[in-house]
């Protein structure tokens, strides 16, 4: 396929990005290997470029490699997975990430310096704003990694008290938010597939719905519109986050 | 520099990422030049590949193209900016994306379908999760016009009369949010020039925070700590929102 030109130079093919972001998949499954200290400077340091609103860059990071203290902070976070449990049998709680934290080799903890929410105009929710970016922040450290070969995973914590105990554990001030823990390693790959032959819907994690249906030229096609019933059969075919009994082995 | 073996195939250099990451910017003038469908199409293939929560693909995204309708949007999205600049004069509303959309020949609205935040936990704000997988999908979809020479910026619009508006025009059912407006086309860069000139606070745009100042090894380093001054400081000299009067020539 032919590029576009433009005033810009060529700086990466778009194929080589689209394999990039279409290989990019949520790993639990980690050989032990360590990560250099190079690698995970190279990954964050692409992580920092990423575009924030207005600049702010509210990111930091607390890289933890440190064997125990990764089983604490990893130990923090699955409270998380443990309470939803509780709540939302009907989750599909096999694909849950934090119970897997601690076998990575290396965990990011993505802080979000809420201070930062003072360059925003106040007509806009600087909450939103600045957790859009550390997610920005968050894909690019993602692909980074994925471009050196390194597997990573998307756990998320949103308050609670796995965060005031992870706080606690890494030391982190009060003005930070910790939303993000990424595991970085190489992925076991026989554990990743044994792991997917037990939860049949994690091979969903790839699908994504034809371009057709999700684009719209001038206007809305009305015609394309999903009913509420089309969207609730999606979440449950088509999500990772929902079972129906016969394959819920996994829960 | 070497990079790490690793069981993926290297699909793309890190390098390659890196610059991809490092030369995105947001481009305000655009020149006139149309951009084929077929771009646009490859483009949006990239970014309903972007991660999201479990899987949900909340986006969808109208392309509008007629000249006639771009500028009833932009003029929609614009509003947000004269209304924010009488209840918050001191931002630098010089950066704001919404006046110049109607350059651009493309504008793509992205969409956020509300009802798949069914597929999350009710342990977790939905909301939340929702707005970062279009937030993932807007930076894949930046990354993958830029891979293709082409421009963009990040238009944001949070509810509010715009939305109406721009919901309105474009015929977009209830259940969708109208997060993100993304202008694509090429960049006139003369114009981008002056502009920058005029604009001070511009060239910020492209600073990050050096690696070394965000990132804590084992546990949050103390001594990186930022005051709440030092904060302040940041934002009024390295955030593009904020501009101390003498170079304020840009508002």
């Amino acid at each position: 396929m032919s590029t576009q030109p433009g005033d810009h130079p060529q700086i990466l093919t778009y194929e080589g990005l689209r394999a990039l972001v279409a290989g990019r998949r949520s790993v639990r499954r980690f050989r032990p290997d360590p990560v250099s200290r190079e690698s995970i400077e190279r990954i964050l340091d692409v992580a920092r470029l990423a575009p924030s609103a207005g600049n702010s860059q509210p990111w930091e990071f607390v890289v933890v490699t440190d064997a125990a203290m990764r089983s604490r902070v990893a130990r923090a976070a699955a409270s998380l997975f443990s309470a939803g449990r509780k709540r939302d049998p009907e989750f599909n709680w096999s694909i849950s990430v934090q119970p897997f934290l601690s076998q990575a080799p290396v965990l990011i903890v993505v802080l979000g310096d809420r201070r930062v929410m003072a360059a925003y105009p106040s007509i806009l929710r600087g909450n939103i704003l600045m957790r859009q970016s550390l997610s920005n922040c968050v894909l690019a450290l993602q692909l980074a990694a994925a471009s050196l070969g390194l597997a990573t995973a998307w756990g998320t914590l949103q308050g609670g008290s796995p965060e005031s105990e992870i706080r606690d554990l890494l030391r982190i001030p009060d003005a930070f938010t910790i939303d993000h823990i990424v595991p970085v390693g190489y992925a076991d790959e026989v554990e990743c597939a044994r792991a997917a032959a037990l939860a049949p819907a994690r091979e969903r994690a790839s699908r994504r719905r034809p371009l057709d249906a999700i684009v719209h030229w001038e206007r809305y096609a009305a015609e394309k519109e999903r009913s509420d019933g089309a969207v609730e059969q999606f979440i449950w075919s088509e999500t990772v986050t929902r079972v129906r009994r016969a394959d819920s082995q996994g829960r």
